[in-house]
Protein backbone atom coordinates (compact mmCIF):
# COMPACT_ATOMS: atom_id res chain seq x y z
CA UNK A 1 0.00 0.00 0.00
CA UNK A 2 0.80 3.55 -1.09
CA UNK A 3 2.95 5.10 2.19
CA UNK A 4 1.25 8.73 2.78
CA UNK A 5 2.42 11.91 4.33
CA UNK A 6 0.58 14.97 5.82
CA UNK A 7 1.67 18.03 4.63
CA UNK A 8 0.56 21.99 5.92
CA UNK A 9 0.69 24.49 3.73
CA UNK A 10 0.46 28.21 4.85
CA UNK A 11 -1.88 30.05 2.36
CA UNK A 12 -1.88 33.82 1.87
CA UNK A 13 -4.92 35.06 -0.39
CA UNK A 14 -7.09 38.11 -1.39
CA UNK A 15 -10.08 37.38 -0.87
CA UNK A 16 -12.18 39.68 -2.85
CA UNK A 17 -13.05 36.93 -5.50
CA UNK A 18 -13.96 34.30 -3.15
CA UNK A 19 -17.14 33.01 -1.09
CA UNK A 20 -14.68 32.86 1.63
CA UNK A 21 -12.39 29.28 2.72
CA UNK A 22 -14.56 26.82 3.29
CA UNK A 23 -16.78 24.65 0.50
CA UNK A 24 -19.94 25.00 0.35
CA UNK A 25 -22.57 23.22 -1.94
CA UNK A 26 -23.61 26.31 -3.76
CA UNK A 27 -21.89 29.19 -3.67
CA UNK A 28 -21.68 32.56 -5.78
CA UNK A 29 -17.92 32.75 -6.03
CA UNK A 30 -15.28 29.93 -5.85
CA UNK A 31 -13.94 29.35 -2.51
CA UNK A 32 -10.03 29.20 -0.95
CA UNK A 33 -10.97 25.44 0.00
CA UNK A 34 -12.23 24.54 -3.43
CA UNK A 35 -9.44 26.03 -5.50
CA UNK A 36 -7.08 24.08 -3.07
CA UNK A 37 -8.60 20.76 -3.80
CA UNK A 38 -8.62 21.17 -6.98
CA UNK A 39 -5.23 22.07 -7.97
CA UNK A 40 -3.84 19.31 -5.55
CA UNK A 41 -6.01 17.05 -7.21
CA UNK A 42 -3.90 18.56 -10.66
CA UNK A 43 -0.83 17.51 -9.60
CA UNK A 44 -1.40 14.58 -7.45
CA UNK A 45 -4.45 13.27 -9.66
CA UNK A 46 -6.09 11.69 -6.29
CA UNK A 47 -9.33 13.83 -5.08
CA UNK A 48 -8.41 15.40 -2.04
CA UNK A 49 -9.68 17.22 0.83
CA UNK A 50 -7.30 19.73 2.69
CA UNK A 51 -8.05 20.37 6.64
CA UNK A 52 -8.12 24.37 6.80
CA UNK A 53 -7.41 25.73 10.28
CA UNK A 54 -9.27 29.34 9.76
CA UNK A 55 -12.54 29.44 8.09
CA UNK A 56 -12.62 32.43 6.82
CA UNK A 57 -15.62 34.94 5.87
CA UNK A 58 -16.31 36.10 2.10
CA UNK A 59 -14.35 38.95 1.27
CA UNK A 60 -11.65 38.12 3.87
CA UNK A 61 -7.85 38.14 3.30
CA UNK A 62 -4.93 35.87 4.93
CA UNK A 63 -1.17 36.62 5.13
CA UNK A 64 -0.80 32.96 6.62
CA UNK A 65 -3.93 31.04 6.79
CA UNK A 66 -2.91 27.27 7.45
CA UNK A 67 -4.07 23.43 5.50
CA UNK A 68 -2.98 20.13 5.90
CA UNK A 69 -3.38 17.38 4.01
CA UNK A 70 -2.43 13.61 3.03
CA UNK A 71 -0.66 12.63 -0.16
CA UNK A 72 0.72 9.72 -1.26
CA UNK A 73 2.60 11.71 -4.06
CA UNK A 74 6.64 11.23 -4.50
CA UNK A 75 6.85 14.89 -4.52
CA UNK A 76 9.29 16.24 -1.60
CA UNK A 77 6.70 17.86 0.98
CA UNK A 78 8.50 21.38 1.28
CA UNK A 79 8.31 21.27 -3.03
CA UNK A 80 4.46 21.51 -3.37
CA UNK A 81 4.51 25.26 -2.80
CA UNK A 82 6.56 25.60 -6.25
CA UNK A 83 4.47 22.96 -7.88
CA UNK A 84 0.85 24.22 -6.72
CA UNK A 85 0.98 27.70 -7.00
CA UNK A 86 1.16 27.37 -11.31
CA UNK A 87 -2.24 25.09 -11.15
CA UNK A 88 -3.91 27.94 -8.91
CA UNK A 89 -5.13 31.65 -9.38
CA UNK A 90 -2.80 34.49 -8.28
CA UNK A 91 -4.53 35.77 -5.51
CA UNK A 92 -4.03 32.44 -3.96
CA UNK A 93 -0.14 31.66 -3.07
CA UNK A 94 1.29 28.82 -1.38
CA UNK A 95 3.66 30.51 1.11
CA UNK A 96 5.30 27.56 2.59
CA UNK A 97 5.06 23.71 2.74
CA UNK A 98 6.13 21.19 5.77
CA UNK A 99 5.46 18.02 6.53
CA UNK A 100 3.98 17.47 9.89
CA UNK A 101 2.82 14.51 12.03
CA UNK A 102 0.21 11.86 10.61
CA UNK A 103 -2.15 13.03 13.67
CA UNK A 104 -1.60 16.82 13.65
CA UNK A 105 -5.29 18.23 12.84
CA UNK A 106 -5.07 22.43 12.96
CA UNK A 107 -8.36 22.75 14.40
CA UNK A 108 -7.46 20.26 17.46
CA UNK A 109 -4.55 21.51 18.87
CA UNK A 110 -3.86 24.45 20.77
CA UNK A 111 -3.70 27.43 18.73
CA UNK A 112 -3.40 31.19 18.75
CA UNK A 113 -4.24 33.31 16.09
CA UNK A 114 -3.56 37.05 15.22
CA UNK A 115 -6.21 39.09 13.20
CA UNK A 116 -6.20 42.95 11.88
CA UNK A 117 -8.98 44.74 11.04
CA UNK A 118 -8.36 47.62 8.64
CA UNK A 119 -10.20 51.41 8.80
CA UNK A 120 -9.61 53.79 6.64
CA UNK A 121 -10.40 57.59 7.57
CA UNK A 122 -10.98 59.52 4.78
CA UNK A 123 -13.52 61.80 3.18
CA UNK A 124 -12.63 60.63 0.10
CA UNK A 125 -12.83 56.80 -1.08
CA UNK A 126 -9.36 55.81 -2.17
CA UNK A 127 -9.75 53.10 -4.74
CA UNK A 128 -6.63 51.37 -4.23
CA UNK A 129 -7.52 50.40 -0.35
CA UNK A 130 -11.15 49.71 -0.89
CA UNK A 131 -10.29 46.01 -1.16
CA UNK A 132 -8.79 46.09 1.98
CA UNK A 133 -10.39 48.33 4.19
CA UNK A 134 -13.70 49.62 5.98
CA UNK A 135 -13.78 53.24 4.71
CA UNK A 136 -15.16 55.75 7.40
CA UNK A 137 -15.38 59.79 6.72
CA UNK A 138 -15.18 61.01 10.22
CA UNK A 139 -12.50 60.37 12.37
CA UNK A 140 -11.51 57.96 15.44
CA UNK A 141 -10.17 58.35 19.13
CA UNK A 142 -8.20 55.10 18.95
CA UNK A 143 -7.02 56.02 23.04
CA UNK A 144 -10.59 55.58 23.52
CA UNK A 145 -10.63 52.37 21.39
CA UNK A 146 -7.37 50.93 22.82
CA UNK A 147 -9.67 51.35 26.44
CA UNK A 148 -12.57 49.83 24.91
CA UNK A 149 -10.54 46.99 23.90
CA UNK A 150 -8.31 46.16 26.92
CA UNK A 151 -12.31 45.13 29.04
CA UNK A 152 -12.21 42.44 26.41
CA UNK A 153 -8.78 41.17 26.61
CA UNK A 154 -8.87 37.90 29.15
CA UNK A 155 -11.15 35.23 29.35
CA UNK A 156 -15.00 35.95 28.88
CA UNK A 157 -18.14 34.84 27.40
CA UNK A 158 -18.32 36.59 24.11
CA UNK A 159 -22.21 35.80 23.43
CA UNK A 160 -22.40 39.57 22.63
CA UNK A 161 -19.68 39.48 19.65
CA UNK A 162 -20.74 36.46 17.24
CA UNK A 163 -23.54 36.24 14.75
CA UNK A 164 -26.58 34.83 16.17
CA UNK A 165 -26.05 31.75 13.79
CA UNK A 166 -23.37 30.71 15.49
CA UNK A 167 -22.82 26.98 16.06
CA UNK A 168 -20.57 26.72 19.08
CA UNK A 169 -22.44 26.45 22.41
CA UNK A 170 -19.28 27.23 24.69
CA UNK A 171 -19.18 31.27 23.89
CA UNK A 172 -15.90 31.52 26.19
CA UNK A 173 -12.98 32.61 24.77
CA UNK A 174 -9.14 34.22 25.61
CA UNK A 175 -8.18 36.74 24.05
CA UNK A 176 -4.45 37.49 24.53
CA UNK A 177 -4.21 40.91 23.49
CA UNK A 178 -5.74 43.82 21.53
CA UNK A 179 -3.37 46.99 19.71
CA UNK A 180 -5.36 49.48 18.11
CA UNK A 181 -2.97 51.85 16.28
CA UNK A 182 -3.43 55.09 13.62
CA UNK A 183 -1.09 55.60 10.83
CA UNK A 184 -1.29 58.92 9.36
CA UNK A 185 -0.83 58.26 5.30
CA UNK A 186 1.29 60.85 4.46
CA UNK A 187 0.97 59.99 0.41
CA UNK A 188 -2.77 60.74 0.69
CA UNK A 189 -3.69 64.25 1.18
CA UNK A 190 -7.48 64.70 1.69
CA UNK A 191 -9.29 68.11 1.91
CA UNK A 192 -5.99 69.51 4.07
CA UNK A 193 -6.23 66.79 6.34
CA UNK A 194 -4.16 63.25 5.70
CA UNK A 195 -5.94 59.75 5.70
CA UNK A 196 -5.38 57.51 7.76
CA UNK A 197 -5.35 54.10 8.90
CA UNK A 198 -6.58 52.63 12.18
CA UNK A 199 -5.58 49.04 12.78
CA UNK A 200 -7.01 46.84 15.07
CA UNK A 201 -4.49 43.94 15.86
CA UNK A 202 -6.43 40.77 18.04
CA UNK A 203 -4.78 38.08 19.31
CA UNK A 204 -6.35 34.70 20.80
CA UNK A 205 -6.70 31.56 21.25
CA UNK A 206 -9.75 31.07 19.07
CA UNK A 207 -12.73 33.26 17.57
CA UNK A 208 -16.62 32.39 17.50
CA UNK A 209 -18.27 33.40 14.13
CA UNK A 210 -17.50 37.32 13.03
CA UNK A 211 -16.33 37.91 16.38
CA UNK A 212 -13.57 40.15 15.59
CA UNK A 213 -15.62 42.22 12.87
CA UNK A 214 -17.94 42.45 15.64
CA UNK A 215 -15.31 43.74 17.96
CA UNK A 216 -14.19 46.32 15.47
CA UNK A 217 -17.86 47.50 14.97
CA UNK A 218 -18.39 48.03 18.32
CA UNK A 219 -14.40 49.57 18.83
CA UNK A 220 -15.64 51.92 15.94
CA UNK A 221 -18.47 53.53 18.08
CA UNK A 222 -16.33 53.72 21.28
CA UNK A 223 -13.79 55.82 19.29
CA UNK A 224 -16.99 57.77 17.34
CA UNK A 225 -17.85 58.33 20.94
CA UNK A 226 -21.03 56.91 20.62
CA UNK A 227 -20.52 54.20 23.13
CA UNK A 228 -18.65 55.15 26.16
CA UNK A 229 -15.76 52.81 27.36
CA UNK A 230 -17.73 52.26 30.54
CA UNK A 231 -20.31 50.87 28.50
CA UNK A 232 -17.77 48.17 27.22
CA UNK A 233 -18.44 45.83 30.73
CA UNK A 234 -21.96 45.70 29.81
CA UNK A 235 -22.21 44.95 26.63
CA UNK A 236 -19.82 41.56 27.66
CA UNK A 237 -22.09 40.61 30.23
CA UNK A 238 -25.64 41.08 28.27
CA UNK A 239 -24.61 38.18 26.68
CA UNK A 240 -27.01 39.62 24.04
CA UNK A 241 -26.08 40.47 20.36
CA UNK A 242 -27.36 43.15 20.38
CA UNK A 243 -25.88 45.00 22.80
CA UNK A 244 -22.59 45.65 20.73
CA UNK A 245 -21.78 47.21 17.72
CA UNK A 246 -22.28 46.41 13.76
CA UNK A 247 -21.02 43.20 12.11
CA UNK A 248 -17.67 45.16 10.36
CA UNK A 249 -17.46 44.85 6.46
CA UNK A 250 -15.13 42.07 5.72
CA UNK A 251 -12.66 43.56 3.16
CA UNK A 252 -10.96 44.89 5.97
CA UNK A 253 -10.03 41.57 7.96
CA UNK A 254 -6.76 39.56 7.83
CA UNK A 255 -5.58 36.67 9.33
CA UNK A 256 -2.03 37.58 10.13
CA UNK A 257 -0.63 34.41 11.57
CA UNK A 258 -0.98 31.67 13.84
CA UNK A 259 1.39 29.77 16.28
CA UNK A 260 0.38 25.76 17.01
CA UNK A 261 1.57 24.61 20.26
CA UNK A 262 3.15 28.04 21.62
CA UNK A 263 5.55 28.12 19.09
CA UNK A 264 5.18 30.64 16.16
CA UNK A 265 4.16 29.43 13.06
CA UNK A 266 3.51 32.74 10.41
CA UNK A 267 3.72 32.57 6.82
CA UNK A 268 7.12 31.55 6.75
CA UNK A 269 8.09 30.51 10.08
CA UNK A 270 8.00 27.25 10.66
CA UNK A 271 8.95 24.73 12.84
CA UNK A 272 9.77 21.31 11.89
CA UNK A 273 9.56 18.92 14.98
CA UNK A 274 6.52 16.82 15.52
CA UNK A 275 3.21 18.98 16.64
CA UNK B 1 -27.81 79.48 -26.43
CA UNK B 2 -26.62 77.57 -23.64
CA UNK B 3 -24.00 78.72 -21.39
CA UNK B 4 -21.30 75.92 -20.77
CA UNK B 5 -18.75 75.93 -18.06
CA UNK B 6 -15.54 74.07 -17.77
CA UNK B 7 -14.80 71.90 -14.40
CA UNK B 8 -12.04 69.73 -13.47
CA UNK B 9 -12.11 66.88 -11.81
CA UNK B 10 -9.99 65.29 -9.59
CA UNK B 11 -9.83 61.14 -10.35
CA UNK B 12 -8.44 58.25 -8.23
CA UNK B 13 -8.42 54.87 -9.57
CA UNK B 14 -7.14 51.50 -9.59
CA UNK B 15 -5.59 50.63 -12.55
CA UNK B 16 -6.01 46.79 -12.97
CA UNK B 17 -9.34 46.77 -14.85
CA UNK B 18 -8.47 49.45 -17.19
CA UNK B 19 -6.35 49.24 -20.73
CA UNK B 20 -5.24 52.76 -18.81
CA UNK B 21 -6.53 56.28 -19.22
CA UNK B 22 -6.55 56.76 -22.71
CA UNK B 23 -9.55 56.23 -25.08
CA UNK B 24 -8.52 53.66 -27.36
CA UNK B 25 -10.11 52.50 -31.05
CA UNK B 26 -9.93 48.97 -30.06
CA UNK B 27 -8.84 47.79 -26.08
CA UNK B 28 -9.14 44.77 -24.16
CA UNK B 29 -10.20 46.12 -21.48
CA UNK B 30 -12.12 49.41 -20.93
CA UNK B 31 -10.59 53.14 -20.55
CA UNK B 32 -10.42 55.43 -17.19
CA UNK B 33 -11.37 58.13 -20.38
CA UNK B 34 -13.91 55.80 -21.78
CA UNK B 35 -15.72 55.22 -18.26
CA UNK B 36 -15.42 59.08 -17.16
CA UNK B 37 -16.53 60.34 -20.85
CA UNK B 38 -20.06 57.28 -20.51
CA UNK B 39 -20.80 58.48 -16.84
CA UNK B 40 -20.91 62.50 -17.77
CA UNK B 41 -23.13 61.38 -20.66
CA UNK B 42 -25.58 59.63 -18.70
CA UNK B 43 -25.57 62.26 -16.00
CA UNK B 44 -25.98 65.21 -18.45
CA UNK B 45 -27.36 63.35 -21.60
CA UNK B 46 -24.94 64.90 -23.89
CA UNK B 47 -21.89 63.51 -25.37
CA UNK B 48 -18.82 64.89 -23.82
CA UNK B 49 -15.05 63.98 -24.27
CA UNK B 50 -12.49 64.65 -21.09
CA UNK B 51 -9.66 66.07 -21.39
CA UNK B 52 -6.74 64.40 -19.07
CA UNK B 53 -3.75 66.00 -17.49
CA UNK B 54 -1.67 62.14 -17.94
CA UNK B 55 -2.51 59.07 -19.83
CA UNK B 56 -1.70 56.46 -17.37
CA UNK B 57 -0.09 52.85 -18.73
CA UNK B 58 -2.28 50.28 -17.97
CA UNK B 59 -2.42 48.72 -15.15
CA UNK B 60 -1.01 52.12 -13.44
CA UNK B 61 -3.00 53.48 -10.26
CA UNK B 62 -3.42 57.57 -9.15
CA UNK B 63 -4.43 58.98 -6.71
CA UNK B 64 -4.58 62.16 -8.24
CA UNK B 65 -5.15 62.35 -12.20
CA UNK B 66 -6.99 65.37 -13.41
CA UNK B 67 -9.64 65.67 -16.21
CA UNK B 68 -11.41 68.78 -17.55
CA UNK B 69 -14.26 68.88 -19.73
CA UNK B 70 -17.47 71.26 -20.83
CA UNK B 71 -20.75 71.63 -19.55
CA UNK B 72 -23.86 72.74 -19.96
CA UNK B 73 -25.28 70.88 -16.91
CA UNK B 74 -26.95 73.19 -14.04
CA UNK B 75 -25.51 71.12 -11.73
CA UNK B 76 -23.00 73.35 -9.76
CA UNK B 77 -19.33 72.49 -10.40
CA UNK B 78 -18.62 71.19 -6.80
CA UNK B 79 -21.43 68.66 -6.82
CA UNK B 80 -20.07 66.78 -9.88
CA UNK B 81 -18.30 63.99 -7.79
CA UNK B 82 -21.20 62.92 -5.53
CA UNK B 83 -23.29 62.78 -9.23
CA UNK B 84 -20.65 61.00 -11.37
CA UNK B 85 -19.64 58.61 -8.37
CA UNK B 86 -22.85 56.33 -8.78
CA UNK B 87 -22.45 56.00 -12.50
CA UNK B 88 -18.87 54.84 -12.48
CA UNK B 89 -17.18 51.92 -11.63
CA UNK B 90 -16.38 51.32 -7.64
CA UNK B 91 -12.52 51.03 -8.45
CA UNK B 92 -12.74 54.77 -10.41
CA UNK B 93 -13.74 57.57 -7.54
CA UNK B 94 -14.12 61.45 -8.31
CA UNK B 95 -12.65 62.51 -5.36
CA UNK B 96 -12.99 66.51 -6.16
CA UNK B 97 -14.66 68.44 -8.43
CA UNK B 98 -14.07 72.46 -9.23
CA UNK B 99 -14.62 74.99 -11.76
CA UNK B 100 -11.78 76.25 -13.59
CA UNK B 101 -11.13 79.03 -16.54
CA UNK B 102 -12.55 78.09 -19.69
CA UNK B 103 -9.03 78.05 -21.33
CA UNK B 104 -7.68 76.05 -18.82
CA UNK B 105 -6.20 72.92 -20.30
CA UNK B 106 -4.23 70.41 -17.86
CA UNK B 107 -1.31 69.47 -20.48
CA UNK B 108 -0.87 73.00 -21.88
CA UNK B 109 -0.25 74.62 -18.15
CA UNK B 110 3.04 74.64 -16.67
CA UNK B 111 2.82 72.00 -14.14
CA UNK B 112 4.21 69.26 -12.14
CA UNK B 113 3.46 65.82 -10.96
CA UNK B 114 4.51 63.32 -8.30
CA UNK B 115 4.70 59.55 -9.37
CA UNK B 116 5.42 56.55 -7.16
CA UNK B 117 6.71 53.47 -8.02
CA UNK B 118 6.69 50.63 -5.44
CA UNK B 119 9.05 47.33 -5.04
CA UNK B 120 8.32 44.64 -2.37
CA UNK B 121 11.05 42.61 -1.14
CA UNK B 122 9.91 39.42 -0.52
CA UNK B 123 10.89 35.63 -1.00
CA UNK B 124 6.90 34.70 -1.18
CA UNK B 125 4.22 36.49 -3.08
CA UNK B 126 1.56 38.71 -0.80
CA UNK B 127 -1.53 38.31 -2.60
CA UNK B 128 -2.76 41.96 -1.18
CA UNK B 129 0.08 43.53 -2.71
CA UNK B 130 0.31 41.39 -6.04
CA UNK B 131 -1.83 44.35 -7.72
CA UNK B 132 0.34 47.22 -6.27
CA UNK B 133 3.85 46.18 -6.56
CA UNK B 134 6.79 44.94 -8.21
CA UNK B 135 7.57 41.40 -6.33
CA UNK B 136 11.30 41.35 -6.36
CA UNK B 137 12.74 38.18 -4.08
CA UNK B 138 16.07 39.66 -3.16
CA UNK B 139 17.30 42.94 -0.79
CA UNK B 140 17.70 46.33 -2.84
CA UNK B 141 20.70 49.14 -1.37
CA UNK B 142 18.33 51.93 -1.60
CA UNK B 143 21.17 53.94 -0.26
CA UNK B 144 23.08 52.72 -3.86
CA UNK B 145 19.81 53.77 -5.75
CA UNK B 146 19.19 57.10 -3.86
CA UNK B 147 22.74 57.84 -5.05
CA UNK B 148 22.28 57.04 -8.90
CA UNK B 149 19.07 58.53 -8.48
CA UNK B 150 20.33 61.91 -7.89
CA UNK B 151 22.12 61.69 -10.71
CA UNK B 152 18.80 62.12 -12.69
CA UNK B 153 17.59 64.78 -11.02
CA UNK B 154 17.97 68.19 -13.15
CA UNK B 155 17.63 69.22 -16.40
CA UNK B 156 18.38 66.30 -18.88
CA UNK B 157 18.12 64.22 -22.66
CA UNK B 158 16.10 61.34 -21.28
CA UNK B 159 16.33 59.23 -24.47
CA UNK B 160 17.63 56.64 -22.54
CA UNK B 161 15.09 56.68 -20.39
CA UNK B 162 11.99 56.48 -22.52
CA UNK B 163 10.19 54.08 -24.61
CA UNK B 164 11.54 53.92 -28.17
CA UNK B 165 8.06 54.93 -29.96
CA UNK B 166 7.95 57.57 -27.61
CA UNK B 167 6.23 60.22 -29.75
CA UNK B 168 7.30 63.62 -28.85
CA UNK B 169 10.66 64.39 -30.76
CA UNK B 170 11.88 67.03 -27.46
CA UNK B 171 13.42 64.15 -24.78
CA UNK B 172 15.11 66.62 -22.52
CA UNK B 173 12.54 67.38 -19.22
CA UNK B 174 13.90 68.48 -15.34
CA UNK B 175 13.29 65.83 -12.71
CA UNK B 176 13.26 67.92 -9.11
CA UNK B 177 13.37 65.12 -6.90
CA UNK B 178 13.43 61.63 -6.56
CA UNK B 179 13.64 60.04 -3.43
CA UNK B 180 14.09 56.78 -1.93
CA UNK B 181 13.86 54.92 0.91
CA UNK B 182 12.67 51.13 2.38
CA UNK B 183 9.81 50.83 4.86
CA UNK B 184 10.00 47.41 6.66
CA UNK B 185 6.06 45.67 6.43
CA UNK B 186 6.60 44.32 10.04
CA UNK B 187 3.15 42.49 9.87
CA UNK B 188 4.21 40.06 7.22
CA UNK B 189 7.18 38.18 8.60
CA UNK B 190 8.90 36.08 5.83
CA UNK B 191 11.58 33.43 6.40
CA UNK B 192 13.09 34.67 9.25
CA UNK B 193 13.19 38.09 7.37
CA UNK B 194 10.82 40.86 7.01
CA UNK B 195 9.40 41.56 4.12
CA UNK B 196 10.24 45.37 2.94
CA UNK B 197 8.42 47.60 0.54
CA UNK B 198 10.66 50.09 -1.48
CA UNK B 199 9.64 53.44 -2.76
CA UNK B 200 10.44 55.45 -5.47
CA UNK B 201 9.04 58.59 -5.87
CA UNK B 202 9.44 61.41 -8.52
CA UNK B 203 8.82 64.74 -9.11
CA UNK B 204 9.21 66.41 -12.32
CA UNK B 205 7.77 69.20 -14.80
CA UNK B 206 6.73 65.97 -17.37
CA UNK B 207 7.55 62.23 -17.86
CA UNK B 208 8.23 60.93 -21.07
CA UNK B 209 6.87 57.35 -22.14
CA UNK B 210 7.65 54.93 -19.85
CA UNK B 211 10.05 57.32 -18.06
CA UNK B 212 9.31 56.35 -14.63
CA UNK B 213 9.42 52.66 -14.82
CA UNK B 214 12.64 52.73 -17.36
CA UNK B 215 14.17 54.55 -13.96
CA UNK B 216 12.51 52.36 -11.74
CA UNK B 217 13.82 49.27 -14.09
CA UNK B 218 17.41 51.35 -13.73
CA UNK B 219 17.47 51.74 -9.84
CA UNK B 220 16.51 48.51 -9.27
CA UNK B 221 19.51 47.13 -11.41
CA UNK B 222 21.50 49.61 -9.51
CA UNK B 223 20.20 48.74 -6.12
CA UNK B 224 20.98 44.64 -6.87
CA UNK B 225 24.68 46.14 -8.12
CA UNK B 226 24.25 45.13 -11.47
CA UNK B 227 24.74 48.36 -12.22
CA UNK B 228 27.36 50.53 -10.52
CA UNK B 229 26.57 53.86 -9.49
CA UNK B 230 29.02 55.67 -11.63
CA UNK B 231 27.59 54.11 -14.39
CA UNK B 232 24.28 56.61 -14.37
CA UNK B 233 25.89 59.32 -16.42
CA UNK B 234 27.24 57.20 -19.19
CA UNK B 235 23.80 55.94 -19.03
CA UNK B 236 22.01 59.35 -19.68
CA UNK B 237 24.60 60.63 -22.36
CA UNK B 238 24.07 57.17 -24.56
CA UNK B 239 20.80 58.36 -25.19
CA UNK B 240 20.38 54.89 -25.74
CA UNK B 241 17.38 53.16 -24.28
CA UNK B 242 19.23 50.03 -24.53
CA UNK B 243 21.48 51.53 -22.03
CA UNK B 244 18.83 51.42 -19.15
CA UNK B 245 17.60 49.09 -17.42
CA UNK B 246 14.20 47.06 -17.94
CA UNK B 247 10.66 48.72 -18.01
CA UNK B 248 9.42 48.13 -14.52
CA UNK B 249 6.16 46.45 -14.81
CA UNK B 250 2.87 49.10 -14.74
CA UNK B 251 1.38 47.31 -11.35
CA UNK B 252 3.84 49.27 -9.11
CA UNK B 253 3.30 52.91 -10.29
CA UNK B 254 0.96 55.36 -9.18
CA UNK B 255 0.23 59.14 -9.85
CA UNK B 256 0.26 60.70 -6.38
CA UNK B 257 -0.59 64.49 -7.39
CA UNK B 258 -0.36 67.32 -9.55
CA UNK B 259 0.57 71.12 -9.55
CA UNK B 260 -0.56 73.90 -11.45
CA UNK B 261 1.13 77.19 -12.04
CA UNK B 262 3.39 76.25 -8.91
CA UNK B 263 0.58 75.69 -6.63
CA UNK B 264 -0.59 72.15 -5.39
CA UNK B 265 -2.94 70.61 -6.28
CA UNK B 266 -3.60 66.73 -5.78
CA UNK B 267 -6.29 64.88 -4.59
CA UNK B 268 -8.14 66.93 -2.62
CA UNK B 269 -6.31 70.66 -2.08
CA UNK B 270 -7.44 72.80 -4.14
CA UNK B 271 -7.26 76.09 -5.26
CA UNK B 272 -10.50 78.20 -6.98
CA UNK B 273 -8.46 81.00 -8.21
CA UNK B 274 -8.04 80.94 -11.81
CA UNK B 275 -5.73 79.63 -13.20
Amino acid sequence: MEQTKRIMLTVAYEGTAYSGFALQKVSPKPTIEGCLNQAIYALTGKTTEVIGASRTDAGVHAYGNVVVFDTGSPIPADRFGQALNPLLPEDIRIIDAKPVADTFHPRHVKSRKTYEYRILLSPVPIPTLTRYTWRIPGDLDVNLMQEAADTLVGTHDFTSFCNVQTQSPDRIRNIEKILTKKEILADIPCRGEKAALVKIRVTGNGFLYHMVRIIAGTLVKVGSGKIPVEEMHRILEAKDRRAAGITAPPQGLFLLRYDFDGKYISSCDWFRDNV
